[in-house]
């Protein structure tokens, strides 16, 4: 797979750095974002290290867009983004990516939150981040989604899709 | 399909409302956005109405997922988003979507576009917009985007994907 040493996303992946997972399987893995721009704001990254998508083989590609479409589905269910969710990738350096490990953000909103959520997402682009969001409301978001994708069954999506 | 009367992106897909075509299929269209955050800004759609992505079946999720993969990887053989593209679905009101009719934005970023990008999409955001991009543009755009979509094939990444 070729981890980057020095990738944080690779050592999320490699769980030498620690992270509130959410999904796991052979090819990607979801953990929550220590600086979510929304409540529940997942992320979604391929175990392989590339910086963009299409450094990625088009069956990596399709089953990335799949897994994020299951976990929208399961923050949904879980009460996060009931009313609007950002998918979003920024892919490549152009974007204001600023780790070079491919990774989706599926962020949930409320439509009450949209000053709270411009102050945050200008720390985003500008790299400051801002305060992080504690592990322990953060592992209580992940338990809510993790809950929801267990009841619709590990393989439940896949199923359907083929 | 359920077309909506009032619904800007029915009228683009039934075209009685014109646009700058990029791509078509049974499934989904694609255009270029007339307000682009990005040289080469396209939105894909599907054609039947639905605001959020959880009201289309899986298959046309997916669907749409491939045609914007194919898509931005036509636009960086173009020379649009070479050093990164955004891939954004706004799903739901709460996301200011201004249009409720799902739509991904590929968006291709130049590396020296920040000042203009924020400045743009703070208009898109509190609905202003700004000045549009003349049809004459957008349709060289598009012109270069199809013409890489067609050197690829009309089904080289569905052969792919299967």
């Amino acid at each position: 797979m070729g981890a980057h040493t020095a990738c944080l996303f690779c050592k999320i992946v490699g769980k030498t750095e620690p992270a509130v997972h959410v999904y796991e399987d052979a090819t990607c893995i979801a953990f929550m974002d220590i600086h979510p721009l929304g409540k529940g704001h997942v992320l979604v990254i391929p175990r392989q290290h590339a910086q963009k998508l299409d450094e990625l083989d088009v069956a990596t590609r399709m089953h990335l867009f799949a897994v994020c479409d299951r976990i929208v589905g399961a923050q949904r269910r879980a009460g996060l983004g009931v009313n609007g969710t950002h998918l979003l990738l920024n892919d490549g350096k152009a974007t204001n990516q600023h780790v070079p490990h491919v990774h989706f953000h599926l962020i949930p909103r409320t439509g009450t939150d949209s000053l709270g959520f411009f102050f945050r997402m200008l720390l985003h682009f500008t790299g400051l981040f801002g305060l992080r969001t504690s592990a322990a409301t953060l592992q209580q978001q992940a338990d809510m989604i993790r809950e929801q994708l267990q009841q619709a069954g590990p393989h439940a999506f896949a199923e359907k899709v083929h």
